[in-house]
């Protein structure tokens, strides 16, 4: 079967043709319909993510962590979910710690978590995947269309479940029990900051998008679809500030120091800010003491907030299915293009390099 | 009546001759018996606490907010405090924000919280103080000569309830149910760090306190009645990491940007770094992207976690008196020195400066 | 303008003809589109709510706490929400205890929230209503044929917030993380039961609705809609429990001591029983100390579960957003009949008894 | 070695002589100081506790669960353990269930759960025990005296986890942020009601003590020095409510039906009913739909709350050391006898009924 293969960490990608996998015991058999790319898969294409690494005894992976399939076989006592269609979860435990022992493999302590295409477990961007029912999750017909976006959105779900319960030590609803009254600043535009502000919007979160530069025309109609405002950061957040008063919860997808240095200051009392972003190259900025002061004299929280488990899967389709009738066409609007396995050379190159207007590009395997 | 007076945010200390107060119709009329002396109220001396200042229409404000006190008298309805030892709950609320009417002030959104002694309130160096019932805790009698301690304690235990709250993210308990197999690292070694240790302790963490020094006589008699373990960080915190494994709770009471960042890269997945300190000199330290990264890639948090209220007083109490029985002595040895309010020159001398070999110093108005 | 009119605690009902509500400062003028009609209502019509009430000093009140609406005017600073859709909130706060003052008027404490069209308040059934902007939630157009059914959504919202805090005594997730190993029962098989099962099927539990005798054609129709299992309890529970093991969580709207007593027995280890019903004709039934006693060492919770709040119509609005999509066609047979209040006599007869074949019934007053 | 040896399910007691417990490798070797007696021993010898069993494979189970004792030897790597004062935990997981491999088998859900000297395993009467090191507790010198307290104690520290986890589905503190405005009713004066009322108190609650009956001179001595009120219910809670007001936490340790009927409508909204006792004899009282109406409407939670685990013998002994402090005299005026083991005849008496103006017995194995 066709396969987009990496070997990490060396550079490089290949579409190759290796057996099909095989149906164990208590497996299910996989056709795969789709799969999302993502800046992830780049980074390893490039050789520029430390923590990628092929199957242990393997010199090559398959790529890609975000897929729609559907059941075609299983085995004894799981027939009932042959004709399934289906979303896969990525990261998967270590067997050993109490947060992986209770499915919370988003919190494993040991370090020992694999992750499907990126770190020691083969991914889903190939033709078949065998699995085990415990990582898959049912995707209603009615949202086959954009289900795949319920992988990234997962890691979002998570991230809300993390601010909310951190955000558990006051009162942080406001005096109508609602989020109406807090302002959300998402920090980057791209497929996480879209889908962030998606997310903190439907909680009832005001959002603000931020970016350091104007919109593209493609990134602009998306944000006009959420119904979200946005801001251009090139000089600062002062004026925002102004607008809108101090910032309760600032989603950052950046990783860069000289973001969260000068949103810092802008922070509300009780304020939280979520780190979802890992860095692409290194920066540093200053820390000052003052900072740090402030810090603890308003109860601020910086707290990292990355990857979704099972259960973010299913709220995850749950808010896709909730946004396709709230805001028709959002959603599908964020795939920018869709291409297909057979089309190789496509299909490498953008690979290799995300296209201009891209906000999420699918590969086709099936149909 | 005798008051300590100070004139925020010109610095100087004088004590001074004022009119007592007068009883209101919910109040109670409190003798003073002794107040500690923190180091907030030396950067008040000293003018270097930007926050402080006096109460509305007032040039002068009396200083202190660690104070046990007998009621003396007390209005209708309220006779029965009388002849109570209670102690004086510092930081009140804004009466408009939600955590406020909650009895929450240390969650204030409004900034318009005050605090005794240092924030537009007077505060409790003087003979007596006429207060309303909500904000004192009585005190047992058996407690008398430590429960001073319960002021600076009662902001560590709403310290340790930010953490553990924050910590609802995941599983954080170990195996057992405990936290036994948790490190805790308490960096500083004043009486914040002392206290801090201690009641990490209470909670079952393994602690080791931290300094950049060698620990002087006074503080290693202290730090082995508490019975946690020292660790000079002058060279980092390899050779500790190398020891007893990655850190699970970090508890700074420095708010220096170095320490933040010689720590940082020693701290375990799910790890948390409540900061409770307050500048005492800018400094800076560069933060990078890896490090940023870091922290979103193992679900840390860093949380400030300062300023106690009235339920942690209670608590804090509650502590006080088992850690008399559990660890006798302990507490004793943190009151260094009582200096009778008479003593005038010696008490502005001990409230300019800090006494080398103090852990904790009481002013004592009566007895 | 016409509006349905009632005066607790005397039974009746009729059609009036009523002056327009007039614009207040702070306020907004709604044309109401329909209503919803639910049990209360018609308990109030025949005189059987014991808490129903009339306005202070009036002898009228109007009925209907189901409603959506369109803004037709808004009084200054609120000219924006002209043209939105809204729904509105039915239960308003005391205004003094801390539940109601955080916009949780459902855990009010003093007994002295209002019920729109229930206790003390006018209701919705009229052409226009004027409301203060706290209490609307927006809907959008998308769901505006079956909008109204957040209403008592919200309810269920609220049931399930409780359900799900009240477990976090323990780890009540299954092992991946997800709700699929929780047997839920819902009892009852109206508009609420309905509801309540395609909430806990949404959070991933395994839902079987029962009720004491076989269903009707329009009910068997809408649960096999919803995907859930129907079990006929008229021989009690013993089936239900050999076929799939003990119950997670009962969720009751019957508040039939006979029903409760029933099920007790076949419950699991750290299950719950939501009580959300009202009781409509007395019953009673033993309780025995062995069933106390199971509570006790289960770890059993039985937990009054009813109102929602603003909070709750927001994510209503999100699950029926979200069942549109994924459950095409369900929420819209919910609606079995819409009659317009021009059509008195009907209006009049369904008000005073339900239909058969009603799951829910609307009143039409605008277009 | 001498050992207290029963046979459940057939009723009976003998002190035997059977052969020391041989040290494993990762084990402990404990000498038993004293044990307390608990009304289960006495259920168990008199053959009315159904749970009762002995170990697999076994005839004869060492009674009791309820000892401090004293390392003697240890294996190899827990050396340090020798020569400390320990209490030991009673109840032991699974070993399958999440509950149970997070260290919380009190949420055992799988029934497999066993528990010293009750079911399924050995208990502490005897002169020695080996036991694992993750079930042991160490007990500070200074509170040898009373520690074994701290069993009971623990399923109490569970209770009030329990109570205030359910509690966090609405604002339950007080406007000072306190539990002061809260009324606690204790049903029992046994020594779990005594020590319940010492811990509510110590929350901050205002506690009432309740019986049928008046007090023994023993209890009221007791009670007194915990400094709570008593109230005899003989003519239900009528005279209660109208001196403090509704209820707003109800622990009741009787698992009768009349005495839930009873207090329940005197129960505060938002209140909270814990249910700890198991029922010695069978009784009935109805239960009516007003009553489950009532609990639906006003937000009331029933949740069982029994047994602690190695957590809560932390917090159990925190806070005997802290009552040791600020209540002098309360806790050892509980233990109302000493009888050593070589004294057979007492042993036996008071092992097979309860002696009047007992609150704790105990039985001295070595000194």
């Amino acid at each position: 079967m066709k396969a987009v293969l990496v070997s990490p960490p060396r550079p490089g990608v290949r579409i190759g043709d290796i057996p099909e996998p095989r149906l164990s015991d208590r497996g299910i058999y996989i056709r795969i319909l789709w799969t999302g790319i993502c800046g992830t898969d780049r980074e390893i294409i490039n050789g520029v993510l430390p923590i990628a690494s092929t199957p242990p005894g393997k010199d090559e992976m398959i790529l890609g962590h975000e897929a729609i399939g559907v059941v075609e076989r299983a085995s004894k006592g799981l027939e009932d979910l042959v004709g399934r269609y289906v979303i896969l979860v990525n990261r998967r435990g270590c067997g050993r710690c109490l947060n992986c022992l209770a499915g919370r493999a988003d919190y494993c302590e040991t370090g020992g978590f694999v992750e499907a295409g990126i770190k020691g477990l083969d991914g889903f961007m190939a033709e078949y995947v065998v699995d085990d029912p415990r990582y898959i999750v049912e995707v209603p017909r009615e949202l086959l269309d954009v289900a795949v976006l319920a992988q990234p959105l997962s890691d979002l779900e998570k991230s809300i479940e993390s601010v909310l319960i951190t955000q558990r030590r006051m009162i942080w609803s406001c005096e109508d029990g609602t989020y109406r009254c807090r302002k959300a600043i998402v920090i980057g535009t791209g497929p996480i900051g879209m889908l962030a502000s998606m997310l903190l919007k439907s909680y009832g979160f005001r959002v603000t998008i931020v970016n350091r530069r104007d919109l593209y025309p493609h990134e602009k109609n998306m944000i006009s679809r959420i119904g979200v405002k946005f801001y251009n950061s090139l000089n600062g957040y002062e004026e925002l500030y102004k607008e809108i008063g101090p910032f309760d919860i600032v989603f950052d997808t950046t990783a860069k120091p000289s973001v969260i240095k000068s949103v810092l200051r802008f922070m509300n009392y009780n304020s939280i800010l979520a780190l979802f972003g890992f860095a692409r190259a290194p920066e540093r900025d200053y820390l000052d003491s003052e900072e740090l002061t402030m810090i603890a004299a308003k109860n601020i929280a910086l707290v990292g907030v990355v990857n979704g488990q099972k259960r973010h899967f299913e709220t995850a389709l749950e808010h896709i299915a909730s946004w396709k009738s709230s805001m028709p066409g959002a959603l599908e609007s964020m795939i920018t293009a869709r291409i297909e396995i057979e089309d190789r050379d496509r299909v490498l190159k953008v690979l290799r390099e995300k296209p201009p207007n891209e906000i999420k590009t699918l590969i086709v395997f099936s149909k």
